[in-house]
């Protein structure tokens, strides 16, 4: 018998009878044996409802006002899935976020959670219960609804699995798994059937939207092995884990250099043109940015023209905080003292994931190859341990998805791919 | 200044706009300079569709997991009330039954609250928020969500009051007042501007909608002073209190005798024809119903036919209740050893209440000779110390109204009614 965490998304749940077919996948869990948590989201477009709902009477909902109102989704669906859980003849208790004792700390609209006090948890699964937990709320210290925001019910799910020590916590959603590249522009993308935590991190952060990067950051800290599978079918998905291979299974396949190749296309570029090549310039952009909240990725410093000893400076963002980083660089421009500001939403990152690069150093040189053979023109370059990525334009993103995975011998020719860096740590 | 508490049901919270006009009301009493703590439903037919959805996905849902589901209802219709007067620029915050701290019995559906912990609500206010609570619902010991049945908002609000020692409680509602009858049934009916807790319950049990039973047998028990008034203006309504009316005002009057006629056509009555005039019949008969659940109002038995040794007894009942009563009876048929059951559910009641009849023993007279002019029978009777109600065919009851108000000298020729039959109980 077996302790099993299940995470279903809004389109799981999105009518009455989504929730029955459900019902009676849960049922099949618990029928076989297991103990069964599941971890809702709000229906289908419940959400979205609700936020216009708020707009409509105020242009700035208070966030702990907002938060109240979104949390109501969630009540509604994990209450309708006990119903139906409990028609199919099974005990099914559902707790909200502050019944399950998800614990968080106060940022409304972005909560974390710091705790999981799961003593009702425990005892509806003692009592023979299926256990329905609203995904995406908690309560802070003062018993104030939270949301945990965007992904935020794979957060709950993983959080959950870890307090109640769950064997496995399976996150249920439309496709079949991670693949080694998004199969809409890769048809011959292999599916992911195992990969570490870490490299599932920089798959996440780069673009790859399957997991959420919150839940799986928080999945690696607990140990949680998460198990991304279809909700239409009952084939396995990725499991993610740093768990060796058990005993005759694969031990003997070479490890593979690349787990996958990621997208991102909700980039923009800031470049901030003409300032003085001397220390603390830089510094005094990024906190300009920093202090709007916007989050920056990349950053590329040009060389110094040596008779002007200016400089350009060009970083990216996500393109929704674009307005709001050109706001707070316009506001510091003499302070800064920038020649103009350029603004670029016309570009696509290409991100190559994979820990057995810390022990290839041949990588980078190999990437840069495939892309100049089909014509693509380099923008930008970071690098980590074990992820390269570059910047081209927009419109030449797909073409450089596909000549990478090919490159890398990532086409698929049968099977599923095994991607195990574990590092360990 | 005060401290106010005021209830604004479904149809005032319908959509955005209306949740506007709310908060507007709000606010005014906020810029007066009282404390007001808000009462709200679910908007409009939330409910409704929330029953709905639950009857897709099982015929017979878990009562736990059906207050759930109702309680999202509030739960966006106070958020969105709190954004609304946090528009208008004052501070609010809203709470659930739980965060409000109302405690219920487990009651699932039907919940009695036992006990109001209204910490959070007494800070609310002293830091300067409009404090918003979620009507209809609570939670058990076990912090298991409940719900308080029909009228529960009304109920929330008195006792949110009572927990708050506020000044008053307003019952915000589409009509102007508790009336002497009906208006849609005597035009001439007039607002009754003052009434005592005893006489309103008996108002409310006879079938005046405007207030919940509940609601009055908790703000009696309690002393909190009830203002019924409509929220489409500013007028005052009906103000339930056993108070005396304060010096100078309307102390001159002779209370009148009677508080106003209520009618009711929701029962149904049922008669069991031929049973056994002997000791234990109709303990047997009321048992047998009572098992059911259902609340049995009026009873005659009538006058035993001496040669056969049997009789006939009648009760009246919800008309929603009949075929539950019927079905126990069919069940229990040899055992009660009766010859017919008959069923009706073309009755009407009508109820003259007033705390003046206790010293006046003419009352009933003077009812019976009204209905006796208006050519209309009565089939059944029952009286308490202030009321007299009587059984008539349906389609006559609204003739027997006007004729009762008339009777009584309750038609209005101007103003309103002062209706204080106080009994200091």
């Amino acid at each position: 018998m077996a302790v099993i965490v299940q995470k279903y998304g809004g389109s799981s749940v999105a009518d009455a009878e989504a929730i029955k077919r459900v019902a009676k996948r849960i049922t099949e869990a618990k029928r076989a044996g297991d103990d069964v948590v599941v971890v809702v989201s709000a229906m289908g477009d419940t959400t979205d409802e609700l936020i216009d709902l708020a707009n409509q009477v105020s242009p700035r909902p208070p966030e702990r006002e907002m938060d109240i109102l979104l949390t109501a989704g969630e009540r509604i669906s994990m209450s309708l899935l006990a119903m139906a859980i409990a028609n199919l003849g099974f005990k099914a208790q559902s707790f909200t976020g502050q019944q399950a004792g998800v614990i968080t700390d106060d940022s409304h609209g972005r909560a974390r959670i710091v705790a999981v006090k799961a003593d009702r948890i425990h005892q509806a699964l003692a009592d023979g219960n299926v256990a329905i937990v609203a995904g995406f709320q908690g309560v802070n210290a003062s018993n104030d609804v939270t949301t945990l925001g965007r992904g935020g019910s794979d957060t709950t799910a993983v959080a959950m699995a870890a307090a109640i020590g769950a064997d496995v916590c399976e996150i249920y959603t439309d496709v079949d798994g991670v693949f080694t590249a998004d199969p809409r522009i890769v048809p011959t993308a292999k599916k992911i059937s195992r990969i570490s935590y870490e490299e599932m991190l920089d798959m996440a952060a780069s673009g790859a939207k399957v997991l959420n990067l919150r839940c799986v950051e928080y999945g690696r800290r607990h140990g949680v092995d998460i198990h991304v599978r279809s909700s239409f079918s009952a084939h396995n998905g990725t499991l993610v884990t740093d768990r060796p291979l058990p005993e005759g299974e694969g031990q003997m396949m070479e490890h593979p250099l690349i787990a996958g190749v990621a997208h991102d296309r909700t980039e923009a570029k800031v470049t901030v043109v003409g300032v003085p090549d001397v220390p603390g310039t830089a510094a005094r952009i990024f906190e300009v940015v920093a202090a709007t909240g916007v989050n920056i990725d990349m950053i590329v410093q040009n060389v110094s023209a040596a008779q002007t000893g200016l400089t350009d400076i060009s970083f990216t963002l996500p393109a929704d905080d674009g307005q709001k980083a050109i706001t707070a660089l316009t506001d510091h421009e003499q302070e800064i003292g920038y020649a103009s500001l350029q603004y670029d939403d016309q570009i696509g990152k290409l991100s190559l994931i994979g820990a057995g690069m810390k022990s290839h150093p041949g990588v980078s040189a190999r990437l840069f190859g495939a892309l100049r053979d089909a014509g693509i023109n380099i923008e930008m370059i970071s690098t980590s341990e074990i992820r390269v990525s570059v910047i081209t334009r927009a419109d030449q993103l797909d073409d450089a998805v596909r000549a990478v995975h090919t490159a890398f011998d990532l086409d698929s020719t049968e099977g599923e791919a095994v991607v195990y860096g574990g590092t360990g740590r």
